[in-house]
């Protein structure tokens, strides 16, 4: 489905970054959700590039919701949300040189050269802004119902941040502490040392990548459905159209694969009122449903692929071998700023499994 | 859509581990594909358990064609493989001890106890059988395109393999070694060590996990679509499906978060012919759109949950803590089983965006 | 989704004619609903041709439920029915020469070539057995939330029948009579009426068309959604896949075209406990949302294509004119064995809307 | 999907009459089709009410093209158009008060009293602008692939119009007619007849309704699918989306009832160059697909629901039966302004199943 994403809750993404406006539709949502624009307004400050190790463009993200809200709650009716594109600098890009590591050479061949190449077109990442606006509603409509979802950055160039913390009521302090936190990270030391480390590559004209950590809390068990809709399938097909995220996994991940089934399998147990598991290496999913413990998953994020320094490439039309040097204004890392969008994302996903609207309504 | 994927072209799985049959229903094939039955008989006996660190279950997979196919070739119309289900042995499962780290538990919440329990039910791996056989059927039509797509164990109970080689001709080769292997390594020793350590578990009672690496060969640039369906994110999709994948990466994936982007960047050159990376960090994929180097991924594989272990449990009736130790034949290296279905679920991604039916047809 | 229908709750066909077998897999029902053989079995023999009227084909439909169920009720997992081709007589059946009015023709060039064509291969009415057996199960479910449905022939051969009783306690005596009679129509003088025009036509090498009346009582107003998902259209969508419908109107349908809106607008007026309309032009739909009235549609239904008669066709081999008689069994009037399918699929549009999983699940 | 509709290429409506703004985004279309904003005004004009026969609301329909285009060309990506909501009147509707036969009540229930209830909200006849503007482009882009669409009003308030000429020759002439003509009619007396008809209706305080025709030329044999997406089962879930519509018919539709196999058939034959019908009873549709003949259409549309009358209808807040005479500014015939949604729709589904984006991209 392309540019549309979700069953009974779906999200159609639409912009270029050099055109008049990225938006979203968001259809399906429960009527009587409150629309919270500060909320909204919030949310797209915590994705907008600020401070020293940012991009230069401004982007005031002067959002309009152009249906779908009356008297400040949802209709039940789709809500596009408009994003209209105001300081953009066109003569940055240059149309024949495709920047490595980027979608301009495979969007060339794709749309035989149609595409609207500027600042990466439809494939930028100012089309995040309308998913964190859209997550923002959902976010706040997930609180509302005790689910509560946060990402921090567990490592970036070089430096590490301490992982979420396995209690539930831990958990739920370290997501309180995101909430509060300028920069997305647990430890006390974390931002001034990332930010450090995303300065140096900057001077270095350089960008670096870094992996991201995200916590949901207060699913029940069995959301999802076994095979293809497996919860992990869902969240990873949302999280792969981020296009700086190349590699996700569920609770320990990777590790896994080189334990023992003796030490990776999760104890089932009681404690008195619910059925919990007393180690968590599942990430809280097993057979594609959620299990009723924290859902845990951490996203590889690659270093900007757009950097100052001059790289190899080729001439569109000559096809001859040439050099780009990026001259646009571009963050020295993007997994600065994907916690917001990765929390959206992962909104849309469980939404889209929570809040299917109710089937057979009734008189009031 | 649950259990069903695909946009063109779809597969929709049926069947419990210990009920009368499990299958899968493939709509939307191009009519007069080849469908050689021994190409699906053989793609099913790499999936099946064999030699002495396999499960002692015996699958013959006698599969049956029940519509689609006319004169050995596909018809164009829904193609249904059944499987009908013939040893089986139901008491070896407990109903009411759910085994930790299985589907057990979320399944019984999911479905309010009327799931069929029995072996997994739903859930069981056994299900990967008919999808082996579709993909079996999209492998040789790929492959008759160009297309080719492989899988080796990278990693198994901490032997290594090694990678695929990267310059497409060589891993041609490789992928040519693995169609003849009967183990899907790459490595002359891999083996007969990873099956050493596949028996070292078993005789603990234990299991073992791993990691595979996929290759696909012969893809143009342009594959995959913007934001919600990636090339990542739908095989990912597909790929997450199977119970015991926790994680996946493209291309270097975890290892670029630690890079900068000078290194971790592909850059652009023409070889005369056509335009190559002279890198694949990237593993293939730009802003979710193939770029014509090979694609390239890694799954982390869990250990296999059911292990013959006592394992802390609670009992489903009483609610009360309990134990459970394993007495069905249980794989202990479900990554060992894994490459066919990997295959076979990275064909119908593949296929799905490849084959799309003739839109405008015309007398022949 | 070609052969895919539903959003929550999907139906996925498969099956030629004279293949092994035709069937159906039904996705999305909720876990725990009853399944009874005999009431599915009762339902196929109601489709099923019988009496000097009917075709002379013998299908005794001994369908298998090859997933799906256990212990006699839904696990909320895919269901799959299978019914065994098994009386077949494919000499029947010239291959280079289409039958005038019946999909042989666009199939050859769709397919190129590549179809079953014996019997209509896929397009073979046939393939309703499995949507009456589907039916069955959503029609039995549908009833215990006090939901009905039935529908009548209206029309067949000039004999017409009265109309559904517009009360709705006549209406749900109506469904009643419907569902004793070994003849679907509601006049006593009907049933016998109408098969001697079809054994007139039969006679003459010849058949006859009709229309048919559908009621479905008890729903709840709101279903259905607004634009693309009205419930006139998810219905039209489900009951155009029968090949011999050609229109489908609901309430007064053309009728109303030729009123003034004073005439065709149904007053709304509260009776003490529900809001009711006074008339029901409209057939329980408003703006594509059902408004808590019996919904009421009428659908076209030709005549049998294949008749015995010469006709003019063409030969595909040499592509010059020629000439077919047909010489399989065929019913005179496809419209006599369509009420149990345009029920079944009747019913898979409404329980798609009513039975949507429960979201949120918790243990029991 | 509610309010998106199409396989590979999707159209997603959002808005309320009295909100800021209606529009749609159109995914999944070819890059490089021309977008001639004239053509796009053009049918936004021919759906605009005007002469003494309409509602007195003035839209002028500024639309924005916010994404998607790029020099005047379709990029491939979603192209999204808004058009703003400038005279409103939302004093002159009744919350409290449902009119009889629109969707008001059903939405209320539905919707929990949240809907946007002023001008019809999201039901309101204004959303077919932006469905009109998204089907200029297409129809433009369909009429260079030789593929032309149209409808005139059959019959409105008792007027007849002559139905569309046989043969393909003659019918396209009645399609450039069509084109020219400032009134959808084909008689040279239908125009002022019609009129006075609506007219007269008008002075009544009344409405009137009417039947459309629809002709699609120059489509290839084997569009369609099979059972669920038949060429009829597509049209329909699209036409029935349009809520005036409550019945349509293929070819000969209901009078096929009546008829025998015989008369009803389509004898098949060649004129040496193509295989063609020697009639159309069928409306160029067989088993679904298209046969290569024109495909014809009819559809029933109800007088307008909202009339200036007093009509009896219950106070939502009491309970109690009241009265309402809507005030607000209605089209006494919607028939009148249909035939460029009927195009526009129609036109979505034909280039959904001819346009899908080339499956395998190769550099130009």
């Amino acid at each position: 489905m392309k540019n549309t994403f979700g069953t009974a809750l779906t999200l159609t993404l639409y912009g270029e970054s050099h055109g008049p406006a990225v938006g979203a539709v968001l259809d399906g949502l429960p009527p009587g959700l409150p629309v919270d624009e500060a909320s909204i307004a919030r949310r797209l400050a915590r994705r907008r590039p600020s401070g020293p190790d940012a991009t230069a463009r401004r982007e005031p993200d002067p959002f309009q919701l152009l249906s779908g809200v009356f008297r400040g709650h949802t209709t039940g009716t789709p809500l596009c949300i408009n994003i209209p594109n105001t300081d953009t600098r066109s003569a940055d890009y240059l149309p024949d040189r495709p920047r490595p590591s980027h979608a301009d050479y495979a969007a060339h061949v794709k749309y035989c050269g149609h595409q609207d190449y500027r600042g990466g077109g439809h494939f930028s990442g100012r089309l995040t802004a309308p998913i964190v606006a859209a997550g923002a509603i959902l976010l706040d409509a997930l609180a509302a119902r005790g689910v509560r979802i946060g990402t921090h950055i567990l490592r970036c160039g070089g430096v590490p941040d301490r992982p979420f913390a396995a209690p539930p009521r831990d958990l739920a302090n370290d997501l309180d502490a995101l909430d509060a936190a300028p920069f997305p990270a647990l430890s006390p030391d974390a931002p001034a040392q990332m930010t450090a480390a995303i300065l140096a590559a900057k001077a270095d004209r350089d960008s670096v990548g870094g992996v991201t950590q995200t916590a949901i809390l207060g699913l029940p068990p069995g959301l999802g459905e076994p095979w293809f809709d497996s919860l992990e399938s869902l969240l990873a097909h949302a999280l792969f159209s981020l296009g700086g995220i190349k590699g996700i996994e569920f609770g320990d991940g990777f590790a896994l694969a080189d334990l023992r089934g003796s030490q990776a399998n999760d104890p089932l147990c009681t404690d008195g009122r619910a059925v919990v598991t007393t180690t968590n290496h599942a990430g809280g999913i097993n057979g594609g449903l959620s299990n009723g413990m924290p859902i845990l998953f951490q996203c590889a994020v690659k270093p900007t692929a757009t950097i100052p320094r001059p790289q190899p490439t080729i001439d569109l039309r000559t096809l001859q071998n040439a050099t780009i040097a990026a001259a646009g204004r571009h963050d020295p890392a993007i997994v600065r700023r994907l916690p917001p969008c990765i929390d959206a994302l992962t909104a849309l996903v469980i939404a889209d499994l929570l809040f299917q609207r109710p089937p057979s309504p009734t008189l009031p």
